[in-house]
C-alpha cells in the first residue's frame, strides 16, 4: 500500500510493508537467521505475579536483530548492485547485520560508524569483513558522509531503518512472537519493543496487529532519546535535543524515522521511556533469570516491564531483548553495581 | 535391561536406561522444561574451520540441565512419598532442579549444599521453596548426610547421578540434539559433554550412540578431577585426590558414579580434560560469540573444542554448555582476565 511521504531525497519509493512482505522476508530469511526462542522464567514470573516472555535477539546472527532487516533488503540486490557493493552508516549493530548480509551476497561493503561505538561492534564488522569507516558522532552529519559515498563510489545505500524491506525484515521479529505465543497457548496483552529510529518496532507491530490484534505495542526509548513517545503525543515527528546522554548507544537515533513513524503513529499504544539505570537493572536481571547477555540499548524494553511502566501482574506481556553486543568491560562494570529485581 | 552391580546400598535397583525410557522422559518433560537451542555462530565457525554446535543448557528452567533428571525422578514419586518429601545433596545445580522439580510435585525438598557453593546456587535453591543445609565440603560427608536426613525423616533420596530415571532424564538432552541435528542436517563427527558424577554424559550417549551412531561421545573433565577420564583409560573406577582444586564448582565429584560408569566406560570414546584457564576463556568466549552466560563447569565441554583437544577442523562438533549459574562477581572477573579466541 502506497504511503504519502512529504520527502524521500535518496529512496526511491516509500511504501508501507504489510503482513505478507513480513511473510515473504520470513521465507527469505530462513536459511541464514535463527528463529531465537522466546525465553521465560518461572522465578521471574512469580516475582512479577504475571508472565514475562522475552524474545532473545542477542542469539541472533550477529548478536542482534539488525541481519533480519539487513539480509532481508541486500538479498533482493541485482546482480550488477552487489558487484558495485553496498554501504550503511549505523551505530553498531546494523553495520554488523548488514557487513554479514553483503558477505553472504558477495557485496563488498562499507560502514560509517561512530568513532566511540563498542569496541565489540567496531571490531565485529571488520571481522565480517566490511571496510570502516569512523566519523565523530557529536560534529559530523553520518547520513550526508553515507550519502556522499554512496554517490562517490556507486553504492548502494543501506538505511538503517527507513526502508520498507528493512522494516519489513525486523518484522519477522512480531511474526515469530506471534507464532511462538500460538505454540505456548499465551495470549499477550501487550509488546514492548526498543525503539531508536523505530524500524523494529513498526515492523514488529505491523506482523503483532495483524496476527494478535488484543495485544498493545509499546515504543520504548531510553530517556533523554524519547523522540518517539514524544512524536506519538504531539502526532509529528520531534527531534532529540541534541544534548541528552545514555549508554543505549543502539538507541540514539536523531529523530523518528519518515516511514517508520508513519507506521508507528498508526499502530503503537504509545511509547514508553527509561533511565539509563533502570536499563542495567535490566542487564542484572537477565543475567541473572535468563542468563542471557543483553546489551543496554537492548535491554530497555525488559526495563520498561521491570520498572512497572506498565503493568504485568496478571497480564502476559511480551518484551523484545534487541541486541548483546556489548563490550565486556563494560559489561562486567554493569554487574558490579545492578541489581536483578 | 538389568545391570550387575556390586554394591547399591540405599538404592532399591540400579537398572541401565535405554532409549525408550529417555524418550518417556522426554514426553514427561515436555510441558515444564525447555527444548533448548542448539546455538551456532558463523564467525566462530570461520575460526575454526569447522562447525561448532552449543547445546544451550543455560536456558533451561533453572539455569542447567540438572531440572530434566530431577523432574524425571521426583515426578515419578508415589501421592504417600511426596507428602514426606526429598532429599537430595548436590553443590548447587542439581539442588535447583530437585528443588524446582519438588516445587511443581508439591513435595517438601531439604537440599544438603557445600557452604561455599556459590551464592546464586544457595539463593535460588531457597528461592525455589526447599530447606537448605549446608555442610563443610572437605571435611564432611554429603553421601552421609544426606541419607541420615532420609532416615530420620522419612524423606526420598534423590541422587545428584547413580538414578535410572535421573540418567534418563538428562538424556534428554542428548536425543534434542539428535533431533536438531537432524533439523539443520547436520551429522555430528563428536560430542562433548561436562562430565561430575557422569549423569549427563551418561544419558546422552545412550541417546546419541543410538540415534546418531557416528558420533564420539566425550567426557569433558577439569584438570585435577579427571576421576572419569583416568577410569576410562583403567577400565575401573578410580577416584580424584582430594587435593586439587578448581573453579568448576559444578564437576568436583569425589569419583564416578557406580551405574552412570558402567555406562560410560561402554559408550564413551574417552574422556578429555581441561585446565581452569580453558575454561575461563570458554566462558569469554561464550560471551562474546553466543551472548550466553556459562558457569566454569559448565564451559569445558566448550573449552576442550576451543583447545584443540580434538580436531574441530573440517568437521561438526557438538558442545554441551550444562550450566549458567555463577555469581555476577565472579562472571565479571573472569571478562576481565580471559579473552575469546
Amino acid at each position: 500500500m502506497p504511503l504519502t511521504v512529504s520527502s524521500a531525497p535518496s529512496t526511491k519509493a516509500l511504501w508501507r510493508p504489510a503482513l505478507a512482505d513480513i511473510a515473504e522476508a520470513a521465507e527469505r530469511l530462513r536459511p541464514h537467521a535463527a528463529r531465537t526462542p522466546l525465553l521465560e522464567n518461572a522465578q521471574l514470573n512469580e516475582r512479577l505475579g504475571g508472565r514475562l516472555l522475552l524474545k532473545a535477539e542477542p542469539l541472533q546472527r550477529t548478536g542482534s536483530f539488525k541481519f533480519r532487516g539487513a539480509y532481508n533488503r541486500v538479498s533482493r540486490l541485482g546482480a550488477e548492485e552487489r558487484a558495485r557493493g553496498v554501504v550503511a552508516y549505523s551505530s553498531g549493530n546494523h553495520a554488523q547485520g548488514v557487513a554479514c548480509a553483503a558477505g553472504l551476497c558477495s557485496a563488498p561493503a562499507v560502514i560509517v560508524m561512530p568513532a566511540d561505538a563498542p569496541k565489540v561492534k567496531l571490531a565485529n564488522t571488520r571481522a565480517l569483513g566490511a571496510e570502516v569507516v569512523t566519523y565523530d558522532r557529536l560534529a559530523d552529519d553520518r547520513e550526508a558522509i553515507g550519502d556522499a559515498i554512496a554517490r562517490e563510489r556507486g553504492l548502494t545505500l543501506v538505511r538503517p531503518y527507513d526502508d520498507p524491506w528493512i522494516i519489513a525484515g525486523q518484522g519477522t521479529v512480531g511474526l515469530e512472537i506471534a507464532e511462538q505465543c500460538a505454540e505456548l497457548a499465551v495470549t499477550p496483552d501487550a509488546v514492548l519493543v526498543p525503539c531508536g529510529g523505530g524500524g523494529l518496532v513498526a515492523g514488529t507491530s505491523t506482523a503483532i496487529r495483524a496476527r494478535l490484534p488484543g495485544a498493545e505495542v509499546y515504543a520504548v526509548e531510553p530517556a533523554g532519546f524519547d523522540d518517539t513517545a514524544r512524536s506519538l503525543a504531539a502526532g509529528r515527528r520531534l527531534a532529540n535535543s541534541g544534548a541528552a546522554k545514555s549508554i543505549c548507544d543502539a538507541l540514539l537515533a536523531p529523530m523518528p524515522g519518515e516511514l517508520t513513524f508513519a507506521i508507528n503513529r498508526e499502530l503503537l499504544a504509545g511509547g514508553l521511556v527509561v533511565t539509563d539505570a533502570e536499563a542495567e537493572r535490566a542487564m542484572a536481571t537477565a543475567f541473572h533469570y535468563f542468563k542471557l547477555v543483553v546489551e543496554p540499548g537492548g535491554a530497555v524494553a525488559l526495563a520498561a516491564a521491570l520498572a512497572g511502566k506498565l503493568p504485568v501482574s496478571g497480564r502476559a506481556i511480551v518484551v523484545v531483548a534487541s541486541g548483546g553486543n556489548v563490550d565486556p568491560a563494560h559489561f562486567a562494570s554493569v554487574l558490579g553495581r545492578a541489581q536483578p529485581i
